[in-house]
């Protein structure tokens, strides 16, 4: 339904056209120093009208704060907030009436509730994902005060346009296709592997695309221009990294620390597809060479050579970075004529006309990190009331040493 | 934690070496006709000790169930079923212990816990999924008799053999890699589609691959069998159909059908990726392509002339076969040596002895078609509670044409 | 936390002096019409500054709806809704702020939180309510549509004046003392069980008090003020009968319906005490006489002769009218001068001024109501989904005689 | 359903007759020691045939863990336990058969299932609180070893038998009735107070009946026994204290503390009241004596002069004891003959034989402790997920005095 979380939960309202969309979050700690511009500025990296790459639904976005802040500061109790919809001209779309829009979400709304909201597409719409990002700026505030958490999403690829093999993900690198030859080193790149360790926002905010490789971007903005001048849409993934979350979070079975992300990424509208660390190339790469064997630190402290588990491992994180990547397909409204039905079964030409991005991935990006940040949230709330529990605890003498040998190495 | 769903819900409890594993079902429907066998039925598909290309630690795995059916028939109530383990051999993995297993869970588990189960990898262990296979039994039956749902896993890849083009999913289709051309129509196959809507599970079993194509098949029991004797593990895909699934299951915002269909898969054990539809390959077709274009059948009702969305549109299913494929790594598990770091931070050599899959995708066909039926029932009985509240509701006789139109042509 | 519900779910925010409260209502019914009207009408009946009875603070707490209706009918989604707070003065509480207020919030927020809202006693506030009222107003208009389900709460006792025993539940009809004698059967009256038959809303709010027995009410309205002169404050009791719940409601175990019930009234700011049915009385009447035997009425339909159960039987309900009895404490906001503590331990003296309810049961009826509407269409929602469920099933043949014959008997 | 808590979760399956009832705890903190005596002592508490007070029907009620205990300690991971039912006797109740027992859960299981258990009351099974106490145990061993929480329950009223009114909860105190007279004080016993500071269950278990008081027990015994010959049955109360729960426990708005302690008792089979602290009485004391003012004690911490609130204020606890009284009906289960109707609606005359608690009082004991000993675990763990997140930020410099005063006080 419209909530998410267990510790940290956002619950979310809001259509296209109505009065306004927002959120209530419950379970922020309190004492979190917090201001309407914390949150406005991934509202506004989100906003539509950025640039040419985006839909010229222009909406200024501003959030307004309901409760559970005061004097700056957060109560630790809900914080509701909303932000108006201002432009709503809802006859954009009074000629697709009759049709539903092919891969949209009008005829599956229909079939479910059986009844049609006039106003576009319903909670399906992009701007349902205002809440989120709202939400996911306050746990990201208190996320990098407290644990120095960061969390970067990037786009990876437009259409067939993605970043070069030594900055790609795992999946997007090629690997020869002789399934004898178990070569497959190279797709943990060790560029790549800097890059997760070192993107920032504004290197990602320095390109329109919010592709952080300058060749790459010129090429991906030419095809969402190709795209928006054939009056059609393109797709295109995401790849997000999260530093520093401390090992531990995560909890088994079923809310594994992956299981949580995939379900946060693919509940963002128009998404296909999830995979964390190696992913899918991870399939082909033997244990052998896929495992990540440990090492000491400087301080002691085990860390993994490589990270084929992008930071996660049994579901549970290991400290090192998590990185995932996600995949968004073609936008489904596009301006070009389609051979479709209407609801009643006659075959037509359904011609839509409206204010469409070609391509959502650039401002995809702060809604993953949003969504990140929310899982990353939970997960550390619910294992502090664990770990804070056991700590209160004495020390277990009776155990044999292959259970409490380890323990002592800590 | 260890709990799923909300009107269906499944909780798990059990390790790899204690007394036994189990679950508790909560949310059957009631008058249901279950026998042990129709649990067992998947169990056995799931146990060890199947053939060469798994492990050979043999357990029975038979079902115990405890409460909520009597004289052969569901009550509604909490099902109580355990599987006991029979075959502990707890001192398998002693010479582990000074070493946490790279990319096993043991080294995430101490850090969650600051305790280390002595036996094996505690709940990260993959006799955890009984329990889920059991639940999930229970599941299909009832939506098999109540809907003719049908829901077949196979596996269409292990390592980097994977299935001809023709029959594999979007995104193991190779395209055009000019990336000014948007032909990609051949990624959705005609015999894919096919092969989603006929196959089933004696298709599935005639291979111990449990890919349903020989030719590949072979191949992959060569490369599983090569992994096998290099003391070695290689990772690989399942896809799986869900047929006949009414439209208009999906709780919309959070709780997506694709949302939790991905929680779902990837709370399995070695999961790293997930697609639904077209996946990652949807993200490199233009929009134009990709959408699902409508059109009536012979009774009036519309269905889409493509399946690119895999059955869900905006988080809603649309009535068409719903596919998904789920990648799992290589397992972490091998008998080679593996230069690593003691807990203590002291480099050292491990060689693990035991008895380990050298490749998990045979015995996961079951676990994912499990978490399937769960996620399925347990969005239905959803869908039902509040569709079931409407149909009690008068019609509307004031909303205007545009939101009243398309119900009448229903 | 703020989330109250699984299928008919409820989130609210907002504290006293900030800028809105307001609710999240998730899984609404779709089709339902709704105007602002149906919900504003039991706002106004919460509202403060009705009368003399209640405190002056005047807030004319009109809803403003922002998303889940269209055109006057539910969408099916979230219906996110807010109140303005407009007269927040928060000066009125600053000589309070050396103070925790003697069984007030104060002290347990700034335990629990750390921080203090400067703005009174935070979510503890009477405010809070206003999104419950609303939540319920909906789910109460549902109820009344599709089953005619009729919520009346009135007030059954203030301080020590209460309904006459003829009119008054079991727990405050007196009884005998004698130990040896079983004879209690008076305690169920007559008159009593009529008037959760017939008893109105409208008959409620003939007095300002809402208790529905003039002679009784006067004496009442006499306690009240002689609390408000003496700048005190006095307590009360509210009954509330549900009518027309279809049999079969509330999940076992732990989610009675009485259990969900008492949750739902134990949240109400203010209450101690919550029985249902005989309550307190029914422990002291021997089982002989409190089983409510069964008679088939016309239709041939069970029905009970007595209903000491209060329609709740095993933690369902089997049709009859369940009733239920609420204690409210004697507001602790009085403006008396008290001998009490400073945060930092000095003993001293706190005089409050501000704007009080001397009596808080009058404005606590309709949020009885509410909270009582929430929880029948929660458990209402979750029974539709198992047993629409269970109807798709064909009937069982091979069952034996002890567990068909009742259902063939239906 | 069958799950209660968030963070502790406590999951139970079965019924009287099937093969076993167990539970599943997840969400124990890692590092307790526990023994299966620790859960047994609990268990031996609850089961029959312990004293001719309760039923003959005799049974060890032997636990068996199955998970989540490796070594005598807790792992963290669910614990899986189940007691086998080894005194089925199916037969016994077969003459039932066509009779719906009056006041039991025979009619509302079937209306709500739609089947019919041959087993006796199906989940509204006394045995299925087995699982609850095993899990309260758990709960309890760890609060007591960390917090030093004490949870004692015992009988304060058997039918109108009740302890002396010094020793009484303030609903039990006879106060005078004359309306206009505000004197109650005497309600909340010096006598009572020290009571509830000071016993222990070995003082609770010195008396068959559970009552610490020999005088009145023995008037209890009696009473019991006369209802036993008399083949009826007779109700009573339980009172419980939880001493020594850190202040800041309790989630608002809804999961008040008192609210979550109000569902965890009502779903105690037979259960129709409950109140905590000054309870209904609460209603007749008027504010200015009814609130618990503050006084420093020798360590500077505040505590309250009086406890009417019992330990709990705006739904979030204080560090003073908690103290709350269930009400339990009179069993349902007699072997009287009772004129009631069948299924099919036929009057008759049921005569059930069989075995029967005349009064179940003194074996609820222990499922209220666990009850509670649950509620507190459970908002303990939320509790610390968020205050130990607080601890995290940095001193807050900018707020108003009004806001840090209090906070530096501390």
């Amino acid at each position: 339904m419209s909530t998410f979380g267990t510790a940290f939960r956002v619950t979310t309202y809001g259509e296209s056209h109505c009065a306004s969309v927002g959120a209530i979050i419950d379970g922020c700690p309190p004492g979190l120093e917090l201001s309407p511009q914390d949150i406005q500025t991934q509202l506004s990296r989100r906003r539509p009208g950025q640039s040419d790459l985006t839909t010229p639904r222009n909406e200024k976005d501003m959030v307004h704060v309901q409760s559970g802040v005061e004097m700056g500061v957060t109560l630790g109790t809900p914080i509701g907030l909303l932000v108006k919809n201002e432009d709503q001209r809802p006859h954009d779309y009074t000629e697709t009436d009759l049709y539903p829009r092919p891969s949209h979400a009008d005829y599956t709304y229909l079939e479910k509730y059986g009844i049609k909201a006039s106003s576009g597409g319903g909670r399906s719409s992009a701007r349902e994902t205002i809440g989120r990002v709202a939400a996911g700026a306050i746990a990201e505030k208190y996320l990098k005060i407290a644990y120095g958490i960061e969390i970067v999403a990037f786009v990876s690829s437009v259409g067939k346009v993605h970043l070069p093999s030594t900055l790609a993900p795992p999946s997007l690198t090629p690997i020869n296709d002789d399934e004898n030859d178990d070569n497959v080193e190279d797709a943990l790149s060790k560029d790549f592997v800097h890059l997760l360790s070192s993107i920032t926002r504004e290197d990602v905010d320095k390109h329109l695309t919010r592709c952080p490789h300058k060749e790459t971007s010129d090429r991906m903005t030419q095809r969402i221009m190709r795209a928006k001048e054939a009056n059609d849409s393109i797709g295109g993934t995401v790849t997000c990294v999260i530093r520093n979350v401390p090992a531990g979070l995560g909890e088994p079975v079923f809310d594994k620390f992956e299981a949580k992300l995939a379900h946060a990424m693919l509940s963002i509208p128009a998404t296909k597809a999830f995979e964390v660390g190696s992913g899918f190339r991870g399939t082909e790469v033997p244990g052998s060479r896929h495992n990540d064997k440990f090492v000491a630190d400087a301080s002691g402290r085990l860390r993994t050579v490589t990270n084929w588990s992008g930071g996660i491992q049994g579901g549970i994180t290991n400290g090192e970075n998590i990185y995932f990547r996600i995949g968004f397909k073609s936008p489904a409204t596009i301006s070009q004529a389609q051979e479709t039905a209407q609801y009643d079964g006659t075959a037509g030409t359904l011609a839509t006309r409206g204010r469409h991005d070609p391509c959502v991935v650039p401002r995809a990006v702060p809604i993953v990190e949003a969504m990140a940040a929310i899982v990353v949230m939970d997960q550390l709330l619910m294992q502090n009331a664990r770990a804070s529990a056991a700590k209160l605890l004495p020390p277990i003498t009776t155990l044999p040493p292959t259970m409490v040998i380890p323990k002592k190495a800590l």
